[in-house]
């Protein structure tokens, strides 16, 4: 018999032990079965919600480490900061709401929003809650390419890099979840699209499944600088940068004039000792070339014309959107550490109750 | 007795021996002297000019080497390559029109942009060539504050960088031509502005003429991210970038979100076997950064708005200008080659013929 509004009832969590250093690995979490109460608190403008799916994501390595000289950092993470040991894991996810406090939820929605690594969860701070207005597609798709990722590759490709029709375009970390879509959207717009991925099977996906118009194995290049020349003889208009190091060394010689780099993040970097230095820079100063980061919270103010673009996409078919889904929360862990050894195929998503 | 339209006369010129390695030397250029027509070949559509003032700018030295790894760079800069040994040498300059077969000049029209590094020019290429309606400023200031310096301060200040009102600008190389133009507009529009050079002499003159609110040398601080957070305890907000290496890391671990970093050139860098790493740059997608290249080059629509600006400022003594001039043809190699080690103090120029 499903639980009611009120019940007490058993909750599966995925704890999170302590601060890691370098990438997070199992044994730095663990499950446990905590009770809770399946009703908002009197006067609390929390939801409760029973959690559907759970999104890993590359950015949550972060949240996971005590913020060291990342000046400012902070100030825009706060509910990923983990203040005392033994927290559950909290993340992006698809949930139902089945008691609400807040007058924007009521119970039976669907949200998509930060919610915790748990079978259900009392959500206090709401603000990043959005309700589901469309369920003709696969819910998971709000983990992924209707959801942050998502909104990080719209703002990206639309906002930042602006690819135009006939321009020379080269993602890297192609067959990501914020990569694929990239891609796919330059191939829309009449971009010429190279990505760079890390096995023969991401490559094939990303020349046949995905539509690039080629695609190369980095780890099977010696010089990234003449890979990019071969594939780029005419230079790169516009740079998606997910891996930074050496592969952004040689994206810089091959830039041209009035490029422009789009710095989604640099994953090869994030957990050395020691960062690898970018020795070909003063390429920005000679090619004027734009290089800017952005994230996708600077840009939920066009969600509404976001779905516009991509429901219509992904209902004619135009774009493919690879899922790598496992099932069940004790196998969450797994996953989250198999996308810093680019384990997953897609982007990962956890089905804790599939609806 | 001065020379007349068709006289042959004697012209000294400073040559330039071959492609350079490394900075320039004095030993790179020497003087000769040739015999030219003062006369405009029938046909043709080229300017013949006295010199009046020749500009020494560090990017000349790019002009002297063989432009390798440089992809696409020559395309953007085929006056300053030198095709065969023994040239003239070429640059920014300040010169009275002699004869003309250009529609768009008539003799005693005063002009600059790029001339001859010699006492009369037939200039070919005219494209450069801009001219000059105010005489009420010196004319050596179109080699600077009104010529190609003033625009790439003008241009990375109010087009690139954009700092308003109460930000926190940082400047390096800051009593250089474009430094110490870029400071003083920061200061009229209210921001708040802290300038590095390399010597005692040149912080007083940002501190105490040219109205920074601080000013550093860098070379007396071992730790130049330990300076910029005692200089910027709340973070840079715009950073104009014209050195590049150890003081661009440090700059990244101090900017602020949403900063801005103006990129107009590396000097550190261009002169090393290897350059140096930049360790960094994730910084650029932690907080959202806009790092952008630019050059003078692409902004000449803007230079009667440019003027409408600039010359106020000067008539009303809003900006100091400092110029470090030398005499006579014959110094100017030693002028150029000083720019190198930082001999110069404010904007350098050659008086050919000061009129």
């Amino acid at each position: 018999m499903a639980p009611r509004v009120g019940d007490d009832v058993s909750n599966k969590q995925v704890m999170f032990r302590d601060y890691v250093t370098g990438y997070p690995k199992e044994s730095d979490m663990f499950l446990t079965t905590g009770i809770i109460r399946l009703k908002v608190p009197q006067g609390s403008d929390a939801v409760l919600v029973k959690n559907i799916y759970i999104s890993c994501d590359p950015r949550m390595q972060f949240f996971m480490r005590k913020a060291v000289g990342l000046t400012g950092y902070d100030r825009f993470t706060p509910v990923f900061v983990f203040h005392e040991n033994l927290q559950p894991m909290f993340g992006y996810g698809v949930a139902k709401v089945l008691d609400s406090g807040n007058p924007k939820f009521k119970a039976g929605d669907l949200v998509w929003g930060i919610t915790g690594w748990e079978e259900y969860s009392l959500i206090t701070k709401t603000e990043s809650l959005i309700k589901i207005q469309h369920t003709d597609v696969p819910l998971s798709y709000y983990t992924g390419i209707l959801g942050m990722p998502g909104m990080t590759a719209y703002a990206g490709f639309y906002e930042v890099g602006a690819p135009k029709k006939g321009e020379y375009v080269f993602v890297s970390a192609a067959s990501g979840a914020v990569g694929q879509l990239i891609g796919q959207f330059a191939k829309l717009e009449g971009c010429y699209v190279v990505g760079s991925a890390g096995s023969k099977e991401k490559v094939d996906l990303l020349k046949n499944k995905l539509g690039f118009d080629d695609a190369f194995n980095y780890k099977e290049e010696h010089d990234l600088n003449a890979a990019l020349k071969r594939y780029f003889p005419e230079g790169i208009d516009v740079y998606f940068e997910h891996v930074g190091g050496e592969m952004l060394d040689a994206v810089l010689l091959n830039m041209r004039h009035f490029g422009r780099i789009a710095v989604c993040g640099m994953i090869s970097q994030y957990n050395l000792d020691e960062h690898q230095g970018i020795k070909n820079l003063m390429h920005i100063g000679f090619k004027w070339i734009h290089m800017q980061g952005y994230a996708h919270r600077n840009y939920y103010h066009l969600y509404p014309k976001f779905l516009d673009t991509v429901l219509p996409f992904i209902r004619e078919k135009k774009i493919v959107y690879v899922e790598d889904a496992v099932e069940g929360l004790e196998n969450a862990p797994a996953a989250l550490v198999g996308l810093f050894s680019g384990r997953n195929f897609g982007k990962q998503v956890v089905a804790v109750a599939p609806e």
